[in-house]
């Protein structure tokens, strides 16, 4: 650490003057910090005269939304750098290309993904991204897929699993989203009107609470395949033509569903909140029907190109047996339905929320969009087991919403 | 590797007095290679004017069963160590006390078990153990329990998950155990009487191999516990009052069901086999009576004893709640039945057998046994599900033996 320092936009310019190539000599340099995630700083380095740019991801030793009470490993960059190249290379680039990682700065320089919007705010506008539900199946089916011991050789798989142990950031995932949503206290934070909903809804729900537990045993113990760690719409990037997929310091060995349901239950809430906010019929109309065919399309088209792809790279030869791809794939998306539930939860009542519900407006809508998300999780939960469809999801949505 | 030898007789009562202080100056030496496993040269040094004793296990470099045409990861008697002196302190010494490794030699000295037996052995003499089922159940509670994430520190759990990760090992078993046995050929060997009965009852068998997949992806990805990775009645010494648990060094994060599967099916084919051999019929009942009662106190201790320790040991708040603890030993105990079949087949069919089956005299009961085991072993992998006490083993054996 004795080399480490906070960069901040004077200094990092000068930083990445020194370590790349990058930037020409006449160079006019911008430079803004645009991080909004709880653990990083980022910095957008743009030389206004060439037209060219660059992104400087920094890890603090802390995390960010709670100051520096909150110690974290500081080393998760170097995680990140190692699986966003594993990811742009299985996926053919629906990840940032990364030109290096700094151990002494523990900061990572990479793509500038200009022309792409951070999907929540996206959504939230109701755009419309026709190629991301092909795109992001594919990124799921490749990432989970093509890591896991059905695919790759076994004693480089277990290699993979050590190398890529991340006790930190996982303790958050356990605690944050497997933990205290369904405990009274801890960073717990929600408002007043969901107090009283909250402990007799989720906490005094035993039947809730044992299926988390299994839940969270799957997400400790599972080490599936290498997993984003932390899907949601903030971590994904997109325009038109284009996903990238970004910020997978939660990286670790685990279970598959854990990505599939945290991206399916962000695009939920979003459906939920937009529902609520839209003051147009037609536009409303109109991004909940596209909110549906995107639920539907991404879960189907991961089952479809899972079950597509196996035949060609699948090595295990138990795993080639009669039956076992589809009872496997659809075991994922059973426990996704689970995840999706928790991350509902979670981001309702737990300790980090997410735009989408917590901006709507008026308190009303609000609180029963609240209300409706946290009935619709349980449900999920509680029912995942008839949960392998994009149609599944519609249906307990329009029942429950 | 370079200082590294194959020690014999002779040069490991030199290497012994070299290395440790354990013999008195005018000891006189009788030294025997006493190693009938497949992986390991194994020592006994007795010093026979002063009485005393002592083990030395070398790393061959080969699977010793298979000759230097099969390399292995000659490393492992430092995870054997490791988990030796892990298990030594949880159990309060139900396995041999360690004195030392030795990472350039790849061997490990350690407390000489005079006065026990191999269990297999033993038990193919219709001997009794009176405190084993205690015994045992204390181990495998103590060692599978205490070592997950239900109690250990979640960090401090996956640092060790890292240190034993032990992918040449874990390869053997996947192969031998659950991929081999249900298909054709590899290093399958089995009597000419079984070749049409392996085909139709087992390889053409659809539906057990599709369970048989399901268990080796829990094997290969379910981190729970560190397993001692081998149990079958060859790796226990054990005497009237005592048992001892040896050669754990397939250890790694594994289902904790391995380990229990493993010793129930050796204790099952024991039964087979005694009933085949033992022609008094008094003592053949009585052996009988035993081997029952010692398989229904094995699994039931195990599952009273984890549901009262719990209470006491589990520090994971979701592990906590209701009805959790009963749902994870009885899944434990469901795919322990799972393993036992597996472990069953594969002693039958497969690569390494058993000195108990193939060791009964008479040809037809010994085609007998060996289609009535792998009968049984079918049943207890596609009727898991309703496996979870003692006694369903001995109603599946009632009815299928």
């Amino acid at each position: 650490m004795e080399t480490y320092y906070e960069l901040n936009v004077e200094s990092v310019v000068k930083y990445v003057k020194e370590k790349m190539d990058f930037f020409s000599e006449d160079a006019v340099f911008e430079c803004t910090e645009i991080g909004d995630g709880n653990l990083n700083l980022v910095f957008r380095i743009l030389d206004v005269k060439n037209d060219k740019s660059i992104i400087v991801k920094q890890a603090l030793p802390y995390v960010r939304a709670a100051g520096e009470d909150w110690p974290l490993d500081i080393n998760r960059g170097e995680i990140e750098t190692r699986i966003l190249k594993i990811e742009y290379d299985l996926t053919e680039g629906l990840v940032p290309e990364v030109f290096f990682f700094d151990p002494e700065m523990f900061c990572m320089v990479m793509e500038d993904l200009r022309g792409y919007i951070i999907m929540r705010y996206g959504l939230l506008e109701a755009e419309q991204y026709p190629k991301f539900a092909d795109q992001i199946s594919d990124f799921l089916v490749k990432t989970l897929l093509l890591t896991s011991d059905l695919v790759m050789d076994k004693k480089d798989k277990k290699e993979s699993v050590k190398s890529f142990i991340n006790p930190e950031l996982c303790e958050i995932t356990e605690d944050l989203v497997y933990t205290e949503p369904f405990n009274v206290g801890a960073r717990n934070n929600m408002e007043e009107f969901l107090v009283d909903f909250h402990y007799e809804e989720i906490v005094q729900d035993k039947e809730l609470s044992l299926e988390v537990a299994k839940l969270k045993v799957d997400f400790m113990t599972n080490a599936q395949s290498l997993l984003h760690g932390d899907l949601h719409t903030g971590s994904i990037f997109v325009n038109e033509d284009s996903t990238k997929v970004i910020d997978p310091e939660f990286a670790f060995y685990g279970p598959m569903a854990y990505d599939i349901g945290a991206l399916i239950a962000n695009l939920i809430m979003n459906y939920i909140s937009t529902q609520a906010i839209i003051e147009d019929d037609h536009v409303r109309s109109t991004h909940s029907d596209y909110l549906n065919k995107m639920i539907i399309d991404t879960v189907n088209l991961f089952k479809s190109k899972s079950l597509a792809l196996w035949d060609e790279v699948v090595t295990d030869e138990m795993a080639k047996k009669e039956g076992f791809k589809e009872w496997f794939i659809d075991d994922v998306l059973v426990n996704a339905a689970g995840v999706a539930g928790c991350e509902m939860i979670r981001r309702t009542v737990g300790f980090a929320h997410v735009k989408d519900i917590d901006s709507i407006p008026d308190d009303a809508k609000r609180e029963k969009a609240k209300k409706d998300n946290l009935t619709l999780a349980k449900v999920l939960i509680k029912n995942r087991s008839q949960i392998t469809t994009g149609e599944n999801y519609i249906n307990m949505m329009n029942e429950w919403l």
